[in-house]
């Protein structure tokens, strides 16, 4: 599971920033990458990744602004183009439909794959299957927008090879039946439960992405106990009441979050263009004031979750 | 005036062209930019130019597929925000209004400058001032598509200032009078018209852009005597025949049309993108076996009007 920034900027793209897109790959687990918000060019950063646009299967949009959304209908048009013909699930606040349905039609797009759309009216579990949920929680911005909490479950133990070993039982499948967890009676009458040879479950991951929002209660719903806290750090802890007054957070609101949460990580993006360069890393220090395994993210960071900075 | 090409590729962007959208700088006639077709991050192109958005007073699409209008919301909304307030309009096909209106919409976006929309259904003059006029004419694409004809009027000519230097008249009033072609009466009661002291008019500029269609006869009328043909040039003759099923050109038929209409000079965009790198001057050497003065563009490239190779 790794997280790859597409775009880490507020508002506007700048030279060193786009503007809003969070890849998070789950190759291993499932062979799909998801997405959090498309903003303009995201096709145009995904050209310089390893990503597949077919491997996209779903897409997550936060909020409706702009540089949130403006990139969506090329990345769909493109992700047809280059293959891609299963569904593809879209979930945002309501209005991302009509916004996607308009520039297909408009442009007179056929995309030879189907959208399923989720339009988000309130929180709750918007997906749940074998190995995986998310769950989008309301924030506080200028216009509705959401949070999301990726939950990967526990999965099975690895089989206690060794153990299995005092047995001398070939490999074959008896073998496949104990690591299903089945119960076996070998052929000298000796009854086996598949249950005692496989380990503890493994936990799985937990990744919270939030973005456009000041400090609300949500947040810590959304973000407890993540492996990585994706969040947005539009301004530093002097302008709060800018941020405030914007419905933006602090790298300082950001940290509170994450150590409060007993996150693992926290990742800063949303970075406006007044931080250029290394000027960013004001934000960085700021946080880790507070919580130690922080960082400002730029274009094209990928990380592992979770992450030791 | 001078064309700067901000995407010179056909249909998706690749690493080394992008989506469409071709800017006409007119900074001396009118301190204005005039842009054909906004493909997908063309502000992100602007970024690495001197083109301030604010400038750009008129936007001409030329057709309502995804690679020439995706762009438009994200460069309208940066247009506000960088200070633009001046009126914008906006030509194009029907639909190009509810395409942006939707996209303005849904992102509850303020634009803080009007817009004003001419959507044109067929051919003809679109816009005639004291300097400039745009005629626009109907191409053969597999949806609605307008070339368009940019003519610069006549300017009026130079002050002849050696015939003027015979009088012995002082730079002043009686100067600036002739100069604006009045008769003055001098003080040793000499007449003077101001007529017979300024040069025959300069001929002004003309521009066609033709972009996406295969050949009809409306090109001729548009590219008459330009100073500059833009046309798009997707295929290469070899394809001829996949050119005209997909309502596209080749090279070998737009420099036909530059020919035939006796313009003086053809420049080639809308490059597909199976032409890399240099492989793409098999386009320019096929034109220029019909006519010389023959250019494949680059994203970046800034023209001359009229230019020479
Ligand atoms: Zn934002
Ligand atoms: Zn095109």
């Amino acid at each position: 599971m790794e997280l790859e920034f597409l775009g880490t900027g507020a508002g506007v793209p700048s030279k060193g920033r786009n503007v809003s897109s969070t890849a998070l790959k789950l190759l291993d687990e499932r062979n799909e990458v998801w997405l959090f918000d498309v903003g303009e060019a995201t096709q145009h950063q995904i050209l310089e990744t390893t990503i597949r646009p077919r491997k996209i299967t779903k897409i997550f949009i936060t909020h409706l602004h702009g540089d949130h959304i403006f990139g969506l209908p090329g990345l769909l048009s493109s992700r047809a183009n280059q293959g891609g013909n299963t569904p593809l699930d879209l979930y945002g606040p309501v209005g991302i439909k009509k916004f996607v349905e308009t520039s297909l039609s408009v442009t007179g797009t056929k995309l030879g794959y189907k959208i399923n759309y989720v339009e988000l009216k309130n929180g709750g579990e918007i997906f749940n299957d074998k190995t995986f949920s998310v769950t989008a929680g309301k924030l506080e911005h200028r216009i509705t927008c959401f949070g999301y909490r990726v939950v990967e479950k526990p999965r099975t133990g690895e089989l206690l090879v060794d153990k299995l070993a005092e047995y001398h039982i070939p490999n074959g499948p008896v073998y496949g039946k104990l690591k299903a967890g089945e119960k076996v009676t070998l052929s000298d009458g000796t009854e086996l439960d598949g249950k005692d040879f496989i380990g503890p479950d493994k936990p799985g991951k937990t990744v919270a992405i939030i973005s456009d929002t000041r400090y609300t209660p949500e947040i810590d719903k959304l973000a407890d106990h993540a492996d990585v806290v994706v969040h947005e750090s539009t301004f530093s802890d002097d302008d709060k009441k800018l941020a405030y007054n914007y419905f933006h957070s602090t790298a300082t609101s950001a940290a509170k979050v994450a150590k409060k949460c007993h996150a693992k990580g926290l990742l800063l993006t949303h970075i406006s263009a007044r931080y250029t360069g290394k000027s960013a890393l004001v934000l960085q220090n700021e946080a880790r004031k507070i919580f130690d395994n922080s960082r400002v993210v730029n274009d094209f960071d990928i990380y592992e979750v979770p992450f030791n900075q």
